[in-house]
């Protein structure tokens, strides 16, 4: 996309020792910014030291939903995320340049971001995990800045139709690992279970986890350590 | 289409008596044919004459899936069906001619292909069940002959996630009444309980019956009892 | 029970023809009585005429639970209803006078009702259904006169564990035919769901619908047909 | 009781630096030993290291199931857990001697195990995991020597009704922090879904965890990560 975008970085404290690392990609919500998950858990800075992860914190806009719209030509956030930024980080910093070494996750706008962009590019990223996804985001069709991306939902159910992750099964596959959770008192919650039924009615293998909690800060901010966890191991597998 | 294609009409034993009858279609499965509903399910008859509907029972082919191929041009079970036979039968019989008087159900391949149908024609059915129907078979890419009318499943996905009935919610409209079932040993029951969630976390209204059972007339033989019920009291509403 | 109870008793318009019919007894919700069934629902008599079938509708108090209270040794209305009431009908009409011909189901309070006593006299009864049931009221201890019945919850917890249905399913034989529905806007929603999965845990076979609707009338209407159907088919199947 | 039995104890690396340590008691499954999880999971070495928790894995018999026999008054594992092995680790090891540093997790029989402890001795344990527990044991009267413990299931079903851990929810307390989990290929999955809706319908807070997976070490090899990561969060919020 033909403008600055601002995101954060964090580097494990082992960064100088060591020649490459995992890199992983975290996408805030809907109405925040790169600097809202490093502001709500600066536990990330202690979780990139412990297990060695690079991690990245991009800007997603207001509402970009992550996708490159079908309506709107420069409105590229897909392109950003899994080319531009991805080959600007591996240029930039000590990563390891293959999929084995790359996982990408998010909550909620960024839930769905994650598995969006890990489902069409993965040849780029090996692991994908999701937080109060917003995974079927049609029956919310007058929410968060959907509609102009896409379309109104009444006159374009098939830009819709195409682009909730819901609908992407048939396009996994094996190999990438997944990591889904919800709080059960989310508004996500009933999506979140749909898709894990349709994973496992389509035999794809996922870790899924339901808690107690809310789409709120103490959800993620605890939500975000099994999230780590599973990308640490992953990576480790990976390297072999 | 080009051929005669043969089905069984079973009339209420008050048909002489009354001028408009309301009309079940109902699919039979693979490998199956017209004949098979009455063969198996003789009960058929007094349902139509107890509830006073029409009953007919067209002829799929061994594998028609109810649809029009996209790949070969003289397959068009789904015009058959919603267009030509439809009109067909308006004009042979007694029936209520718009959707409030015609309903479609059907066990299997033909579960699917009633939702199918009923979907891509709420103009012409106002009602539709499912008896272990094959709702996604994106799981099955080898089975029943499926490929034949979409692609091998690898090389033409786009064709299967587009007719599998599961990706199609987004299109149902309020109205739409839908009682769908399946046995909890059936090799179906996942992909059943799959839409069933799509299904509620898309807030679209429908019976979901799990019962004891497998894929056999055992199951579909009291099945249909349950479907020729929530039928008839479709049509009784209708009436108003 | 020293105390005159009413109830009331539809018999089918052949009933002067035949000499034995199958009885289904239907048990009212909380602060409803007798009457309520056929008030709401005069549907019955037609149900009763279509399959032949007797229908009581006892009377369960304003908050009976249908059960034997073990803290108020006169409230006895497990007793009364499985013993006095069906005594007192086989003797007072041409019923058939085995399980095969008697079955119980109810709403709400009558849903756990009918679960709970056929659970525990299943010599009396072959076939049961609960609509909205109550099956586990422990998640509301303070409601519907419970704890009058059993005690309070916080000191009376093992009353509660063996009185509600969801704790019984390992006396559930093999035989009695069970039918459970629920609406999935209803209270008792999560409840029944629970029930359902620890049936099939069991592997107890048992039909499993779920609806539209909520805790109301416009639910039992119509619920109350499938229940009827299901009945009429044990009777069916009994007879051989 | 009055034999001697074994138990691994692992020490953090920083264990002669500070004072008081929270300890994680580990169950094994059937058939196995006090040996076996450090054997198959040496992992727990480094966890140990990471979160500073000394862990615990008790030797739990060939198939004592961590209770209390009541058919045989020698059999009284539930009694030396919970009380003999927590007050010796206790007084040997620099502990913190409260709930808010004591959770108790287990696999399969331990699962189960881990589950019944905690629940009864809330005042012990504030935090319990489960993996791939039998936590309805019922569904398999013959298997795992349980009938030796409570009874044939046939004779003394009140036994095994009163020691599955799904009919003791009504027993949990505000405040113990649940975490349970199973693969879906594994045996006990469907009573694992089971307890989870039964905790669901009665509001208890738990982690639920499914993931792909059997009921063997490559499964719980992962799932120890998480189970750990549970309770170090829990011990690190008990501190405050």
């Amino acid at each position: 996309m033909n403008k600055k975008i601002k995101a954060v970085v964090i580097t494990p404290d082992n960064y100088k020792n060591k020649s490459n690392f995992p890199v992983l990609y975290i996408l805030h919500g809907h109405s925040r910014n790169y600097a809202t998950w490093i502001t709500y858990a600066p536990s990330l800075k202690d979780m990139s030291d412990q297990y060695g992860i690079i991690m990245v914190c991009p800007d997603g806009n207001y509402s970009s939903w992550y996708l490159d719209s079908p309506l709107l030509p420069q409105w590229k956030y897909e392109t950003y995320i899994a080319n531009e930024l991805v080959g600007w980080i591996d240029n930039s910093y000590k990563t390891i340049k293959d999929k084995g070494g790359r996982g990408i996750t998010g909550l909620s706008m960024g839930g769905h971001g994650a598995l969006y962009l890990a489902i069409r590019y993965q040849d780029v990223f090996g692991a994908v995990g999701s937080m109060s996804g917003g995974v079927d985001f049609r029956p919310f069709p007058e929410k968060w800045g959907i509609a102009e991306k896409l379309g109104a939902y009444n006159t374009h159910k098939e830009n819709w139709d195409n682009h909730v992750v819901i609908n992407m099964v048939s396009q996994i596959k094996p190999g990438l690992k997944l990591i889904i959770d919800c709080g059960i008192d989310d508004f996500f919650y009933p999506v979140n279970e749909a898709l894990h039924s349709v994973l496992l009615a389509n035999k794809i293998p996922h870790d899924y986890i339901s808690r107690p909690g809310k789409h709120d800060w103490e959800y993620w901010g605890n939500a975000i350590y099994y999230q780590v966890l599973f990308m640490s191991r992953y990576f480790k597998m990976s390297e072999g």
